[in-house]
């Protein structure tokens, strides 16, 4: 098979790296726009070879589109244009709008709206590895509105990498991606906030970091390219979240400031609850 | 050297294989009310013998207080007014509560207050695990106060602990241990009640954690008992972190629902920096 990779950064690259070396793909097509990605991606051989899109749709029996979600929504209507036989896949982080986009296209069933649930707090091609994916989760959305033919091909992509596969529907998945995903990159956004501002005059401070904020802080090194556009395409749930986890910080705050221990007790107690679930289903 | 340790949880017993690991202390003695912890500890091999704790103080040249900040607050005062020669010092998370409760007691000098930051979110002694400290720092607070021979004797304990010493006041301490641990602690105890609230009927959803959630929230399953008195004795700082939290919070709430992409932008660019930090001081 031939698979088409557009975007090389972190998720396209880590994608090629998994596919050569399960054979899943014969020849691997690299398409980005930045120059600096395709030599980095043809250099630590993720491609085979680096080609414009139209040539790369042409040339493709599947199609991935790894790009930021505001670069999916822009470009899927102009690659499903130009698909005949051809499955698309997208690894976007938010759906309901990507699918809204092209939902009345005539190539609509060509496409199978997916989203791999791994990454990494680094990008570019640089920071591809091999195993990104092994045993986490990937989502398909809305498989009805895909081709059998379509759904196979994607399915066995996931396969090839080595996820669990999981099925719902776009707007299912954009709300638990908010409350699993975007809210954690959130926190540590506004943690990496918080602690810049008291001690940016005091850089030693960091030496006391390992006292737990490093784990919670590392997210605060994802790309504002490829978050920006999700907060904005899934506004409404992450609003709904930041409001709940707005919510919760207060209630500490409030029984901290009033000295009522045994509140502080019954959140903690009850948040501890969540590692306990986490380990179940792992 | 005999060595007492009061409280065999995850920082008492992580000690205890340090010390004889290092050949510090020929002779550890265990002093704990909890029996499960007691038989845990003498099965592990933590400590050598188990003493109540007036004669725990008696055989000691070095006691050290492991158990949660409102547990040193109330025995500290107690071991002073049996101490003679013994050096004591203390593992407590907050500093300035603590010291302020023996700030007048003629035995003040045999103490040294102190802060090793390192930690894991389990608790107790089956958690205890060698290594724990090594290469991190640890903090003594108000050296001045502590007499030198008290002063010598903890710093070649935390040296012996392989550890990196840092000096300060405990008044800095507490403001500082605020934004870097104790901030983290609540941003993921308010993470997994925010997730509990939305997904308690909907356990397969934690499937969907591999997308950085699980390092976010690491810190939930910490212990109730250390951590409500450690907010509670460093109020005042902890409100003020929580406050700036929030506000950085709003700013990506508000310039989110305004479809500021921006701004969002920019609060994600300036937080990147922190990662560059914190790699740098490594």
């Amino acid at each position: 098979m031939t698979v088409t990779i557009i975007g090389l950064g972190l998720i396209g690259g880590s994608i090629a790296l998994d596919l050569k070396a399960r054979r899943f793909a014969e020849r691997i097509i690299g398409v980005d726009k930045n120059p600096r990605h395709r030599d980095t991606a043809l250099e630590r051989g993720l491609v085979d070879e680096i080609m414009k899109l139209h040539s790369g749709i042409q040339e493709a029996d599947l199609i991935i589109l790894a790009v930021p979600v505001d670069g999916i929504k822009e470009l899927l209507p102009l690659i499903l244009d130009y698909v005949t036989h051809q499955t698309v896949t997208d690894m976007g982080s938010s759906k309901v709008e990507i699918i809204d986009s092209i939902k009345d296209h005539p190539k609509r069933g060509n496409f199978v709206p997916s989203h791999p649930m791994a990454g990494t707090e680094f990008s570019g091609p640089e920071a591809a590895i091999n195993g990104l994916f092994a045993k986490k989760v990937g989502i398909i959305c809305d498989m009805a509105d895909s081709n059998p033919k379509a759904l196979e091909t994607v399915t066995n992509f996931y396969m090839a990498l080595n996820m669990r596969l999981v099925f719902m529907t776009a707007r299912e998945h954009d709300s638990h991606a908010a409350y699993v995903s975007h809210i954690s990159h959130l926190t540590s956004f506004a943690l990496a906030l918080t602690v810049l501002d008291k001690e940016k005059n005091e850089k030693n401070i960091f030496n006391l970091a390992s006292g737990g904020f490093d784990s919670t802080v590392r997210l605060a090194a994802s790309s504002a390219a490829m978050w920006v556009p999700v907060f904005s395409q899934n506004k409404n749930n992450v609003i709904e979240v930041i409001e709940t986890y707005i919510q919760k910080m207060t209630d500490f705050k409030d029984s901290i400031a009033s000295g009522d221990d045994q509140k502080v007790e019954e959140l903690i107690q009850e948040a501890n609850i969540i590692q306990k679930t986490l380990t179940q289903e792992a």
